[in-house]
């Protein structure tokens, strides 16, 4: 691979708009953005300065590297499309859970470059602080995706396709569940005439705490201390929503379950007290 | 009530030891400490070089305000004791789920002083980025309670003890369930031999978003894209863990039941591919 790398990007969403910002303030050359519907690729292309194609066809043929986001559903569709006439060109795609295998029996060179990341189109990423998967079917080509992702994070692993699906789920639990919670207060406190602002310190340090406290040492609430007059008092406040009682009922029940070794009374007698 | 505020703090654990050396820092005097447990009551006192006492009727009956933070459960029983020849000082708590009235008919100028914040010994606590949720039951206690809680942060508000119980109810899901879900991500990747670390961007990330998003409108993954290809894989990747693939399934559901009012297909065609 050349050392000014040229880039197309396949693909136009968040991940791709992110990832070419990226890249191109890294200093690589965007050479040319795919996607099927013109505004999308339009758009990013005009964003990068880059020239944009929507039918696989009119592809360039001599990048040095295909970075495939597309939704995961459309990428076994698209890959013979794209790989056709390109076969010996370097192909990743940027899923979490897509095992490195999809290209087998189409590209030679293949990998992964995972952007551990929640992508929104309206914010900024700072990828200095998003941590980076990697993996490729050469040596070589993994070197080359490491120096890649370096160019923007210090935060680059090396992951075979198991580890990064359980990376994946467990980054669903970390984010897209979190948010959940926060959407499901964000809710209640609306209903009850406050604002989402107020929560938003609780918030911040409910993320700063597990930087020096392991998720387990953090845990605090009524769930922790077994405080069921507390928990049965919020489970009559929420019997309208009956949803969100039974979230609460179970997420308290699985705090409850990993403190089985220690007996209620134990822990009851810890300083966790209103917290 | 001088300007000089004695305190006296009734008990001993991460509020009441937070809360004392923050008031003490902002130039009020803690007169006393009151803990049932004389280990306790001796480490918070030599903390905040204050004299300690471990009998309610040692308690002093001068101070301006008497600030019990106590579990909850113990609350009620210990007020009679509390009060008993202090009837004329204000008593208040500080717990999210109990209400003002629990002072009535014990001490005639009662409130409550609310620090909506997660609270580990380990940590310390920057009160100035805390909200405090205040009140009372005349309106001289109430200015005076402001202004305490404005000593220590800029957000103090003013709620009925009915919001405070939905505040309460809203803050577990807004962090005692999130870092539940920050230890049930740390599971899934100890046992792939990961790192949390690796998460911890991404966890930031998304406490940043919703300072800058609604929780709804920051929503990503594969529920909110009702993509029920990642989610059957990695609802298949936690058959050897019920409890928690219970909990991916039920907390999807609840993320995909948030859209009903847009089709999954409609959905499916936002640009949230595989953040």
């Amino acid at each position: 691979m050349a050392t000014n790398k040229h880039i197309v990007l396949i693909g136009a969403g968040n991940v791709a708009t992110h990832l070419g910002i990226a890249f191109k303030n890294a200093g690589l050359e965007i050479a040319q953005i795919y996607s099927r519907t013109e505004a999308s690729a339009s758009s990013l292309g005009k964003l990068l300065d880059a020239p944009f194609v929507t039918c696989t066809e009119n592809i360039i043929e001599k990048a040095d590297i295909y970075i495939v986001s597309v939704k995961d559903d459309a990428l076994s569709t698209l890959i013979p499309d794209i790989v056709k006439g390109r076969e010996e060109a370097l192909f990743v795609h940027t899923a979490g859970s897509v095992p490195m295998d999809i290209w087998k029996g189409y590209a030679s060179r293949h990998g992964v470059l995972y952007p551990m990341q929640t992508f929104s189109k309206e914010r900024k990423i700072d990828f200095n602080t998003v941590s980076f998967f990697v993996e490729a079917n050469n040596i070589s080509d993994l070197q080359a995706l490491k120096s890649m992702a370096s160019l923007l994070s210090p935060k680059v692993y090396e992951t075979s396709t198991e580890q990064r699906s359980y990376l994946h789920a467990a980054a669903v639990f970390a984010c897209n569940f979190t948010n959940h919670m926060y959407a499901l207060s964000a809710r209640l406190l609306q209903e009850h005439g406050l604002p989402f602002d107020a929560m938003l310190p609780l918030i911040d340090e409910t993320a700063r705490k597990v930087h020096e406290l392991s998720p387990h040492q953090a845990q605090t609430g009524p769930a922790i201390r077994c405080d069921t007059k507390v928990m049965n008092k919020h489970l009559t406040m929420l019997a309208n929503e009956p949803k969100i009682k039974e979230l609460y009922q179970m997420i308290s029940n699985s705090i409850m379950s990993g403190i089985t070794l220690q007996s209620c009374d134990m822990n009851s007698k810890t300083n966790k007290e209103n917290d």
